[in-house]
């Protein structure tokens, strides 16, 4: 019955958002875009069945998260963030195709298990694992730039959001859709909340890891509001590819919501998310760590890695259907049935 | 015989370049394509037949062309510049469509003059008109940065454009392939030169008018260089769609060459035109209107104008296939039967 109440619905309206928080694209974003492709091509092109799935991936623009997240980043670091992104999202869009990682959680693992192990060593341990060749480049470029402390949360990053996958894998396989709570905890680490704002850290040229508790709310925040905008947007693809683990599912399925009854209150949850970031985020500002130019730097870069992430979603084919192109809307009808889908003022 | 003897090679290497000139994406490059892809949607959707025509239409980022070629503009002026180049694409792409205006020379001719009709009056003859409105609109944003003289040569150039249009329609259903200078001469009214120099003016905010005598020698390598390129990177495109007037045709079919010695011959030409370009250039800058800071900004307008036209074109889906996605490479061979090519490292 909930099932039903989900699948009888063709779409939704995506109110205007109040956008709060500023974006900006690198002055070099789409220079950016087309090196990481090329990155893609000269690392992971064997992780993709055929040269059309490669290029199918390519046309999302995943490239351009990294330059839309770090728009005031030196140009290498913010090369380098766009090649990491592009990497862990090679890996989610493997994650949720059964055909490949999605098919066997056993068998994800095993793959993960070697992506860890290749992680920060010298050597791959297999020179054609393509994962492993991909994560050793991007190690030996962006390791340099970070303090110790960093670097073992670089890796650790890496495996809760490895684990998330994991546990989305388990849950798609199972036909289990999660309460609320346990669903934005997998979410956090699936989303790569710990290497978003390690990534953040490194755009900015600062190392927050001893602040990391006095963060706790702007965190909590900025991840909350970035992750249900995210299932908001991904709807119609997580829908397509019967993923559980997105909080729309959640209010439709667990909660026996109607679908825009869902994306209405998930709108409201953005907004309040995004007015309790700023809350918390001007009482450090005032506070006495608001002298301090670190913080300053990684906070401003909070505002914009929230503010870029939302604009990427409203962007990228990923979400509307490989052949969308942004005309720059971002409100209207969401039709969950087309291929290509685009906002649209009439349902 | 010669027809033969380009429809049995199925590719052709692409040598390095030497790119002596260079380029840059505008930092906005990335807002302003898209929000010339809305730009686009609001007054042209119309000219297309369906959505799916308007969205292969928008993945040819043809939008990113005017980013390309005034980097370093005003904001307003390279979106202007954009909006400009998209809406000429349109009729270019529709000129080499045998279903709508490339169909018949006197439909073309019809809405051409119902086009420059419209163009430079207070209102369209017909409100439904989209290329009327479309080019009313961008009279009514461009017209007022330019002086008097321009703006009678901004109309020329549109008429020159369109009577090239017209003359490809016409050669290409009486199955007529010119020789090369007859051939050159169509292009570079096809190819927009007029309105392209008009644009880099624009871009640039100087007016070159009385100097267009003493500009003879750089626009005309500036003008072959382009054309040239255009034609090589284009070939898979054109051949595609049968057209006549391209040097590549020019050189296999009417001087008999074999399609690689012709693309090598091009090439040599490429790099012929740049080398002469640069050096009437730097004469005219080591002459007396070389202390003219207007015309140094125009030339050096004409140089981000040549390479980043040649960086588009090694860019847009546009000639190597819907659902290309470049990587960055800048040479290989190209496969002219595959739906969608790359540069490939062997044929």
């Amino acid at each position: 019955m909930p099932e039903n109440s989900t699948a009888a619905v063709a779409g939704f309206f995506l109110p205007e958002l109040p956008r709060l928080l500023p974006y900006a694209y690198h002055p070099q974003a789409a220079q950016i875009e087309i090196a990481s492709n090329g990155w893609v091509r000269r690392f992971l092109a064997e992780s993709f069945a055929t040269e059309a799935d490669l290029l199918f991936f390519l046309r999302q623009r995943n490239g351009i998260y990294g330059p839309l997240t770090v728009p005031h980043a030196d140009r290498q670091r913010a090369q380098d963030i766009a090649d990491w992104y592009q990497y862990v999202t090679v890996i989610d869009s493997s994650v949720s195709d059964c055909s490949t990682l999605g098919g066997s959680a056993e068998g994800a693992v095993k793959v993960f298990t070697q992506i860890l192990a290749d992680f920060g060593t010298g050597m791959p341990t297999d020179g054609e694992f393509p994962y492993g060749r991909a994560g050793q480049d991007l190690w030996r470029r962006i390791s340099p730039g970070l303090s110790q402390a960093q670097i073992g949360r670089f890796t650790a990053s890496l495996e809760s959001f490895l684990n998330g996958c994991t546990v989305e894998i388990s849950a798609k396989l199972r036909d289990r859709t999660p309460d609320y709570e346990s669903c934005m905890a997998v979410r956090l680490d699936s989303f790569g909340c710990d290497f978003i704002e390690l990534m953040t850290e490194y755009g900015a040229e600062v190392d927050m890891t001893e602040l990391i508790p006095e963060l706790a709310e702007v965190h909590l925040h900025c991840r909350r509001q970035m992750t249900i905008f995210n299932d908001l947007l991904s709807w119609r693809k997580e829908r397509a590819q019967d993923d559980k683990m997105t909080v729309v599912r959640v209010l439709t399925e667990v909660e026996g919501l109607g679908l825009q009854t869902t994306v209405d209150r998930l709108c409201v949850l953005v907004e309040e998310h995004e007015r309790a970031y700023i809350a918390a985020r001007e009482r450090l500002l005032t506070g006495p760590l608001g002298s301090r130019p670190d913080v300053r730097r990684y906070l401003s870069g909070l505002d914009y890695l929230m503010g870029g992430s939302q604009e990427f979603e409203y962007l990228t084919p990923r979400y509307f259907g490989d052949g969308a192109a942004w005309d720059g809307s971002t409100s209207g009808w969401v039709d969950l049935n087309a291929a290509v889908t685009r906002f649209r003022s009439r349902p």
